[in-house]
């Protein structure tokens, strides 16, 4: 009884569609698209309150929004770059070069950058110091713009 | 300078396209999915590892995938139900009821039992017990479940 209402709490949350570390190809790519969607929503948060209109600040949400992002950058994404999925798999298109699976090394070096900005964003955001936010998320949006730079086609 | 190096850092992160408080209904559809499509492969990792294969247990694994759980629940996606969501826009399409957006007092129920029950199930990961975090996580999915069940279309 408690198990199946495990179960069908579990599908609830769409986990009768493959949502796991075995996922299928087209599952991984819509993940790791949902994920970056996601955080860009929550980097534009940030940008809104800090860049675009200041007077506008709110530290709670600029925090929930660094939660978010610290949160991604450390939820182990390099899962769903599967076998795969280095080309378009059922209806999901993505956008990643040949490049990204052939230097692994890179990849992990612009990973732990990425983790590592997104975290200080994170610690910076508590603090509700918004200049320092602004500078930190510079320091965030170019540890993602390295890795497109590098290893995303543009189109 | 330095503002030409974060408006850069920012379009990296895709927010050159209207990803912010105000993006339009195509778009807040678009992050709202994203941002459960995405929990649920965090709610999917849990599972493996607490209900599917307990043998595959990681505690720093279901601590990550609980924060972006609780992250999420604590982002403020209420913002992407704005004017023009209710129904598809776009290329994307939604499920959402219309009665979602004529009960508010209710959606609000609901998203406060959600957002308690993901704020359990992260502080209970970090104990890494794995049967305390199986019975909050069956917590946390009927939670979805709950919301689903009243505002979500089957099809």
């Amino acid at each position: 009884m408690k198990f199946n209402k495990l179960l069908l709490a579990a599908v609830a949350c769409g986990l009768a569609t493959g949502a796991n570390a075995q996922a299928k190809p087209e599952d991984q790519i819509k993940f790791r698209k949902a994920g970056y969607a996601f955080m860009s929503w929550n980097m534009g948060k940030i940008k809104a309150q800090v860049v675009d209109n200041p007077s506008s600040f709110n530290k709670d949400q600029v925090a929930a929004a660094a939660n978010l992002i610290a949160a991604t950058a450390n939820s182990g994404m390099g899962a769903l770059y599967g076998p795969g999925t280095e080309k378009d798999a059922g209806s999901q298109k993505t956008r990643v070069k040949a490049e990204f699976f052939q230097q692994p090394d890179e990849v992990k070096k612009l990973a732990v950058a990425f983790i590592k900005e997104a975290n200080e964003l994170q610690k910076v955001a508590t603090t509700g110091d918004a200049a320092a936010i602004k500078a930190q998320f510079g320091k965030t949006g170019e540890s993602c713009k390295a890795c497109h730079d590098k290893f995303r086609k543009d189109d």
